[in-house]
């Protein structure tokens, strides 16, 4: 469900140039979709009237749009449905040592979206939708569970934003020292992190004969 | 520098209690600050007057207060000094596999603290709590460092919030499925994810003769 579009762009508006050193900022929406692909897990930000709130949630994305969801009752997916929000994945890729304390820094690559978040009401799109938040995590388990219940569903509100105001910003490679500094006898470079899967844990009530499937020995071995 | 406190709680308030399960919230000072140290990253949530913008950006910890910097021009820096916002920290520390599509969740530790934002105006204080942010990462680096000019310590804004009110959420353990699910034929359990550091990678333009400090080979040994 992950269908990569062409290399459109998204339109650049004031807010999705923030916290962007030209240099580090992009438009581009397969750049932006690889971002959001590759972490089930975003903070979204919405105003509580008293405060900004950043909750972190678990996001997938459909085509050109990305979806959440949470119980129907919950402040958050109350309130954060009649504002314009932002959605943002990061990926820390690194740290970045350097020769002077201004200049360390770090790797990573981070997506925004912003958006008037829409409630999926479609029943038949909601099941769809919530199949491929599944389906893109495991591939085939979807089909293997027990069925969602009408209650199940009618406590669960899907939310989406549309990929159309958002970018990208990406930081790789070495520090980026003044030139007068590189002689200096400091070690300086990058430690790369990774998020790695351990050793799946299966839950106690599993029967003796239930096995892992496929997509989780795919998972710990990645 | 990350000195604990005693068993200290913060009050909870409306905004302390968003998107937290009942059972899964906590004030307890010392488990805020045990998230907020696990990871140099935090997401700012902030409002720009159009929509609500989520940026990350590294943070760290000293006593019972919470710093991030940038630079002094930045929209991203300038817009957050004058309202309430949150400054949130989330773990991933696994994907919950349960029978149904509904009960599936993620383990997780997440930390939320708001405020306003205080400038560290103070010189001494600035350079010291900086010493702080490296010597929290690598400790016995900052003083093998080119010390910041002038220049540098006038173009960066640190700022700061005060741990007063806050949060922290915790999701761990087995998938919670219904009794009545536990005995299908379903792989259930928990597939694990932790942050590993690789081989750090050297700069280029190091001199032959430097090697990478102990903080760095513990870093990737850990």
């Amino acid at each position: 469900m992950h269908t990569q579009t062409s290399t459109k762009e998204l339109t650049p508006t004031a807010l999705t140039k923030l916290g962007r050193a030209p240099q580090r900022g992009s438009f581009d929406l397969d750049k932006i979709c690889a971002i959001l692909d590759a972490s089930p897990m975003c903070h979204l930000g919405y105003q509580t009237g008293e405060a900004t709130a950043v909750i972190p949630t678990c996001h997938w994305r459909v085509g050109d749009r990305v979806y959440w969801h949470g119980s129907r009752l919950s402040r958050t997916m109350q309130t954060s449905q009649a504002q314009k929000v932002c959605l943002t994945v990061t990926h820390l890729d690194g740290l970045v040592l350097a020769r002077s304390g201004f200049h360390h820094s770090a790797n990573y690559r981070s997506a925004m979206v912003f958006g008037y978040p829409e409630v999926v009401a479609d029943r038949a799109n909601k099941l769809a939708v919530l199949e491929a938040f599944i389906e893109g995590l495991f591939p085939g388990r979807w089909q293997t569970l027990r069925p969602p219940s009408q209650k199940e569903m009618n406590a669960t509100t899907v939310l989406s934003l549309p990929l159309e105001e958002g970018s990208a910003k990406v930081r790789s490679g070495p520090p980026a020292d003044l030139a007068q500094d590189l002689a200096l006898p400091i070690w300086a470079g990058v430690i790369p992190l990774t998020v790695q899967a351990a050793a799946a844990q299966p839950c106690p009530h599993n029967p003796a004969d239930v096995t892992p499937p496929e997509y989780v020995r795919q998972f710990c071995l990645d």
